[in-house]
């Protein structure tokens, strides 16, 4: 099948095998899979993965292993966290922190940037039949901006500041935005700071002259950069919230005393539920569309992941249908 | 007055002028005062604080300046943040997070090392006639350690480690207890750990042994170590909650990627209320005297400040009786 590898570099193949469905697995067939910043990370050799990246994907069940199922020729996306079901943190409910789970295309199990891969059967969601693929592909980071609204209770009295205008801060604004609360957006880029601003999430742009004071009950920092999390700091309210969306915040000086003077709580985020994301996809409460940058064939690979590293690019995504 | 000074160095004097009481504020004769790791900072430099240091105390009320009360005579303690009472944050109940707060002892106010202290009326707390000068000294770091009470819901059934066997570690651990939890402290030194365990509570030497598993639904940070943190990080269940109770956790490279990847809640915790401190105390739920080292007269200030800094002291006093 035509997949694309990362073998210490990226190449593109016509001749990957397909991978076999193993008990209570499905074999899907991926109509669209989308570039992540945690694919520039494994790229960068993050968690030493090596085959298949990918983890934003839709697609159509072609067939499933051993269990009865209705789900032939559905389109579905799917939760990318394959857990044990047998450990502690599984019997908790904690499926998405099992110890021993693969990761679709991150961990120890191939990825969505493939023509074919398997997940099992209950990590699916089947997909309303009037959203396109171009938008169920959002589907997986659309369901981490939904798992802040998983941990924290915002009020719809809430003034909330996202720093940060990448894809996932701007999908964070606009499934925050659904509580009413006050949704600011602070990034560097004109252009991605209109895609949120175009569906009613006001804007700031982050310059050297940016008021530093403390006004906002929750700040979240999805900026990837390690001065985020001080910038946070400097910016919510004394007894305020501050959500960690990026995992690459280290390898710096960081002071907490800030953390506990004006005891902020402090809140690591990451994977999330997809109901709620698909529900306000299908009910087209939150446009993406305006996201995609660009689409290409999985043949132009290289293209590809150049063009999600510009500085400009929202989502690139890679079309296998 | 007596009064012990911090002036760029510490020194005892007899001719320190006493205060006067402010409109709404008390006068109140200290009868026995606490020394406080903060007290260590502020030695240091810490907020660049010049004068009478100190804000654990218990002692009469004198006078009072321009309120009607019945406090007169009364022996109480008191609540170390002087807020403004007007400002958006004591609008909102925030009062210990008043940007303009004096601080009793650490910020624009003199404190309780002294003869005579004053403090606003709403401040003061009236001890109950059971319980000792000894004890009620210590309802402002208890205070403290009830705090974390406030801030998170502790389940019965939760597993606790609490970080650092020193005096707030120890009024934590006793504190946490009360939930019925199953509460741990772990620390370096066998005497601090017995006054724990004398009183039911779990305890853990830290060792290079120290087994490094992700157990405990809680952890909190009382070592006063920047290395705390990330010994916590290693220690929290993934969905746990990481309470941070020591402000000189700075200059030190954390890596924040943990926090995310196992979506921990970091949560920064400072004052607390006095009322339940008192009312454990005074129902003999919390016995406090264990923690007593050696209580000095206020001449004897630098011996006493020496006594504190001693690797097995917990508690040290001055009687200003």
């Amino acid at each position: 099948m035509k997949a694309i590898l990362f073998n210490g570099e990226l190449t593109y193949t016509n001749r990957y095998p397909a991978p076999e469905p193993q008990e209570g697995e499905a074999l899907i067939r991926v109509n669209m899979a989308g570039i992540c910043n945690t694919d520039f990370e494994i790229i960068k050799g993050y968690l030493g993965f090596r085959g298949v990246p990918g983890h934003e994907f839709v697609g159509i069940v072609e067939k499933v292993n051993g269990v009865s199922h209705d789900l032939s020729g559905k389109r579905v996306v799917g939760e990318i966290n394959c857990a044990c079901g047998v450990c502690d943190y599984c019997l908790k409910g904690l499926k998405t922190h099992c110890p021993d789970r693969k990761t679709l295309g991150i961990t120890n199990k191939d990825g969505a940037f493939a023509e074919y891969i398997t997940l099992p059967v209950n990590n699916l969601f089947v997909v309303p039949d009037n959203t396109t693929d171009e938008e169920a592909v959002f589907t997986e980071p659309l369901a981490a901006a939904f798992e802040i609204l998983e941990q924290i209770h915002i009020r719809p009295t809430d003034t909330i500041l996202i720093l940060g205008d990448g894809k996932l801060g701007i999908l964070i604004a606009l499934a925050l935005k659904l509580t009413q609360a006050d949704v600011t957006l602070a990034g560097k880029h004109d252009n991605k700071l209109m895609a949120a601003s175009n569906q009613g999430v006001n804007t700031i742009k982050i310059t050297p002259l940016f008021p530093l004071t403390k006004s906002y009950d929750i700040v979240v920092e999805a900026t990837g950069t390690p001065e985020g999390f001080e910038f946070a700091l400097q910016l919510v309210k004394p007894r305020g919230k501050v959500v960690l969306k990026s995992t690459v915040a280290k390898g710096k000086e960081i002071n907490l005393a800030p953390v506990v003077i004006d005891e902020i709580q402090v809140i690591g985020s990451r994977c999330g539920p997809f109901e709620p994301a698909l529900r306000a996809l299908s009910r087209r409460l939150i446009d993406v569309k305006p996201l995609i940058t660009k689409i290409y064939k999985p043949e132009q690979a290289k293209e590809a992941f150049e063009k999600a590293k510009e500085k400009d690019s929202l989502k690139v995504l890679i079309d296998f249908r």
